[in-house]
């Protein structure tokens, strides 16, 4: 008889979702929530509703929003208007019982929640009308310094911040920098925004600027200087190769575990040139040193895991991909993912952006792909439960506070 | 309880088969046979029956020439010579259902079905005997000009035609052109070609000429001179890069969908180098211009897929995969091919040439792994029946009749 | 009801492990242990214990040193080490039913068998008393020269060679050799080490030197001497791009079966640059020479299966893969393994080296995952027992035997 322990230790446990954004906090009109459905574009003539995570979210949303499974489009729509945005991403964030949110504060072409306030969503509502309070207003009673920080310790919920490191390179450049000081400028600028409060993790995204087929090698200052000329006088985002070798090397120096976008994303992927067996020299080169952390990886599941498998530092998750796929083919991915990679390798991320239907798929995608994939195992005998919830409790939590740190309450 | 009613309307469909060839009219005898099994050669002290086509073929067409299941390779093919081509062929493409084929008519070392002639066979017996008229010989009191048309529409079946441009470029070679000529006079014959009644596509092989890690630019007409010079002076197939880049730059000129060869295919191919992700660039470029129709696709259907959900104009097929990996895999390949495409993205063809088993093998396994994927997700609670049966009707026929603006009754 | 026959058949079947190494003779510490355990390296604060494969030693290997299935890891290792390395490596390697080793002699950081010696424990006990006599010590009325030779038949297991060709260019290297005469020199040590008796294959390990993006053609003596003079100048391993080409063309000359090790290995392993299909210009090349066996394969079996259906001279295995994904994945990897490819180009091999669960659990994974793939296939009526049956026979030992020319008896 299959047995439910798994799916119960996993439905208790307050995840880590360490990677994520934030939730847009405005009302969402149907083109604005269908373009944020997808990684494409909202294409005239086809709704992004007709795709598997539209379907996943009209069964598995709908009922959150009190309408019946597969309630139509139109009709989901209605009611998320009518309820309104805090109340919507209210019961989707609570619903998704996370614990913890390592939020990646660089990516926000919307106006959307402050990590702090995305951990006020997603706890209890008791607790979350307590965090509505106003950042920098304490609570009576205490003192200025103790008042709630960044990383915002709240019952129910805990956010911290990863700081995406191109923004800010592109920060630096929009301040206004000479070539010959972009190198120390970018440096000071990134230990600044480590050194702020609650950031447990800095994130780049070569992935969407060069890929990954780089010379692994630290660039020369001089290779530095001559490519920051080039960038600060042409303007646009940061692309170039010799300075994306360098933001990667100036994670390195930082010492905080690095997050990596690999896989699956938006059209400025070229899926080929983000397969993260590309990073293997690097990898080698920084050995040692800093955690790194192999975010989506789908559809290189395969080849994520084996750098996990044969990298002491290299760490995976399948986020991104597990809402968009849906809860059908969570489970599926997850077995690729576990194929040879190591139980304390593995971790959890919705890598939720906009709307907040995406940390309530993600967490369930997980919670039933894993616990689906681990009951059976046991129930057929070729896995021990306790060996079962130990590794459900690691991968949904405990791989992310060994790597990050975190406090072992939260 | 298991339902059956996505199963019996996929049962009822009547096909569009995107991309096919032609089926061989003349007795085939047992070398023969066997080399048109697979994308190999016929290899001494290898039967290519020993393979998963092979079992399915003895398995799913055996009954269809009246024998058991698993009849012997060696009372197959005696059963085969003694039906005749003409019955045999009827058979299969009627069992098939196929309502429409798209046939590519560029390839065809054996001499084959005319599109007019494969329609005429998969009809029923009473249509395919009005068909079998001689093309150009209008029946009784119908003026010439209303003659039935290359589309040759026939109750319960009509071909289309796709032209392969690499055909069209090869025979203006071959009827004589000098280097500076070669752009005007492959775009005229493409023009000319695709102006021709029933043509509805084009299609590229380049993936066995070049693969896809090309330049994605418009080549300069410099170039395309320098390269036409090399290659009328050489001669052999059109392999050029900048022939190849000029030739799928003038698909987009000619505004019909562009069908391109992706993924698995004969020893031509340098798998790592047909991964459709190679073509980003390209797609980037010709956005909002010509659908592109990755084929086949394995084992790149999640690259494919990919492409299909960030990019407007890109959809795919995992044809002829589907008869190689039998029906007992085809499932797996679509739940892997429709991991995250949009519901509008996913096409049918069977890419059969040659052996008419094909089209009856690459339909049942469409229905049969789409039906069962579809049909456990609606046991499952997971998706709507009425969604199920849209998107079934969708991937089997309504996709490609909005792709190549086919008329609705066909 | 599901049936048994196939797994009946499979168990009976002596395999033919078309791809070892040898096993370590000492005692192993814990750590020593937990090292061979992983492709990767032992980490502080990781057991390797923590991994699929981890588990499936304690699932399925416990029960052979008389403990309970899933035994926490000290039990483990310290029965492992009260029965002392003898009688565990007999346990282990008699329970696997190999009837047949083909040793990579050229691996070999630790003390391990020879292939005789791996043959001998695998033997029945009685058989493996009178095998473990000293090699050269003829038994009593045996002349000299009918001595147990290298491939050391006995009843029970045999064991044959396989010629690593690094280690035979390696060692012409450590010998002395000048760079005019490093390619004469090495094709008569090779010749000289495929005379051995019993050696019955060449083996490269160019996926990790290289990778298999070269040149496909046969190296220029002039190029091979130049580049025989930077090596022998700078020493350690080889692997430079031309002295690569030039092993595998001699390895084309000798006219053995050559195996390459492609796809999931440790970190010397640029995984994106050992997909087989990058061999494919060279397997045009070599067409009509020598078997060429694809080892591993993983993540690559798709591809690989591409290779052998359509090339006539490629093999593919999963082995190694078989024992770190364990008996719960293996079905997996081999479906898709099994997808295309022709029925008699799927062998086996555990690619054990080091601990003697290698051994047991890839032949376990195997005969259980191929198992239940035929079983399934049968029970659902989609292959007829007798060609299930012959897959079976084929893949575990009949295909083997016919690429390595086997003696029928073993």
């Amino acid at each position: 008889m299959a047995g439910r322990a798994v799916h119960e230790v996993l439905a208790e446990l307050e995840l880590v979702d360490h990677h994520c954004h934030g939730v847009v906090t405005a009302p969402l009109d149907r083109p604005g929530f269908e373009a944020l459905l997808t990684e494409g574009d909202a294409w005239p003539g086809f709704s992004t509703f007709d795709t598997p995570v539209g379907v996943a979210v009209r069964r598995h949303c709908a009922p959150l929003l009190d309408l019946a499974p597969h309630a139509p489009a139109d009709a989901y729509l209605a009611r998320r208007a009518a309820l309104g945005p805090r109340e919507v991403n209210g019961r989707f964030l609570r619903a998704a019982r996370t614990g913890v949110f390592c939020v990646d504060t660089g990516f926000a072409p919307h106006p959307v929640t402050t990590p702090a306030e995305l951990a006020a969503a997603a706890a209890a509502p008791a607790v979350a009308r307590e965090a509505m309070r106003p950042e920098g207003v304490p609570p009576e009673g205490v003192r200025p310094e103790a008042a709630i920080p960044q990383e915002a310790v709240r019952r129910g919920a805990v956010a911290y911040e990863v700081v995406r490191l191109e923004a800010v390179a592109e920060a630096v450049a929009a301040r206004g920098v000479d070539a010959d000081g972009y190198a120390d400028a970018f440096r000071a600028a990134a230990l600044d925004a480590v050194r702020r409060p609650g950031v447990v993790a800095v994130k780049s995204v070569a992935a969407y600027r060069t890929g990954f087929d780089l010379d692994p090698a630290r660039p020369p200052d001089a290779d530095v200087t001559r490519a920051a000329r080039r960038w600060l006088a042409d303007g646009g985002r940061l692309a170039d190769p010799v300075l994306t070798r360098h933001l990667l090397w100036t994670a390195v120096d930082l010492g905080l575990p690095l997050q990596l976008h690999t896989g699956f994303g938006d059209n400025d992927i070229r899926l080929h040139r983000v397969d993260p067996t590309h990073l293997t020299d690097w990898l080698h080169l920084t050995a040692g040193t800093i955690p790194v952390l192999l975010l989506h990886c789908w559809p290189y599941q395969r080849q994520a895991a084996y750098l996990a498998a044969v990298f002491e530092q290299v760490y995976l998750d399948v986020g991104l991909t597990l809402h968009h796929v849906g809860p059908v083919r969570a489970r599926a991915v997850l077995e690729e993912a576990l194929e040879i990679t190591p139980f304390r390798k593995l971790l959890y991320s919705s890598d939720a952006y906009g709307v907040s239907e995406f940390y309530w798929l993600g967490a369930l995608a997980f919670r039933r792909g894993l616990g689906d994939l681990l009951q059976d195992r046991v129930d057929a005998g070729e896995l021990d439960l306790p060996d079962a919830l130990r590794l459900a409790r690691r991968a949904g939590a405990d791989n992310a506070r060994r790597v990050y740190r975190l406090p072992d309450g939260h």
